[in-house]
């Protein structure tokens, strides 16, 4: 029951945002993807957040994983976002919307990269592995995140995000 | 039993070389790691391949790891390499090393990236991480890699080392 599966990348194409709206997508032509992909499996994850969400990640630049973070703010989780300075600024960044709304951002501001890509939900759910959350990482590389049940491994990576929360204070 | 353990970095010191040589380190003064490590435990895993050592990573520029895998390779390990073309010409990259032991490597040489920091021993055990095999990764940055021993895991990431073998052809 540890591991639970693994999303693998580059995904063909990008989700409709329409698609996942009442009524769904109208255009006529439509290139993007209306079926479910494995970022709307891994959004579908985050989603599912209903206490905490402890967010761990080099750079955050994708706009539907970013509406997902913010949604689950806006619906009372508890957001802790860590990232690195190197790429809180790069163009694109989402990090200062996640703190205009509000949501606790720390960063590494050493030279050193805090380079993990792990995110924990609930404290029951670990996902972990090579993807940044950018769009090249959906649709043009070769990625992997794994999500996990293991009670051990979720302690060991909380504890891992505990530590570098109160580093980069 | 599907997760091993996770090693977490930054290491505080590399690991001596000398230290684990026949004799060990004789120096008076010597600023390297002479205890177990990450890194150390790292090798350890690696050094555990009898039968094959498939990896699939990014960048691999750390000469302690490089040495284990051309000894694996030496030992009559079947040993593959995928990497990305845009780190395999890199300052200090070790994949031409790897190449003029005779070991077959492929990269992706696309613009996109094989962003994929993983390793298949034996068909045994599977180490996957936001872990580069560089140096910085070991002593500057945060960094985690998960050793897991989960056979439906493991066949998931062997299916994706077999489909981007043949891909990179
Ligand atoms: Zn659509
Ligand atoms: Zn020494």
């Amino acid at each position: 029951a540890g591991v639970i599966c693994t999303l693998f990348f580059p995904d063909a194409k990008l989700p409709c945002r329409n698609a996942r709206q009442p009524g769904g997508c109208r255009r006529q032509h439509c290139d993007y993807a209306h079926d479910a992909t494995n970022l709307t499996r891994f959004l579908d994850y985050l989603a599912s957040a209903k206490s905490t969400l402890d967010i761990c990640v080099f750079t955050i630049t994708n706009d539907d994983i970013a509406d997902v973070v913010l949604d689950c703010h806006r619906r009372g989780v508890k957001v802790r976002i860590i990232t690195d300075n190197d790429q809180a600024t790069t163009t694109g960044s989402d990090i200062n919307k996640f703190r205009q709304a509000g949501i606790p951002v720390r960063q590494d501001n050493t030279p050193a990269h805090m380079h993990h890509k792990f995110a924990i939900i609930d404290g029951r759910l670990l996902m972990n592995g090579s993807f940044n959350w950018t769009r090249q990482a959906v649709t043009s590389n070769n990625e992997n995140v794994t999500v996990l049940a293991d009670v051990t491994l979720i302690k060991s990576f909380q504890a891992q995000f505990d530590k570098l929360w109160a580093q980069f204070k």
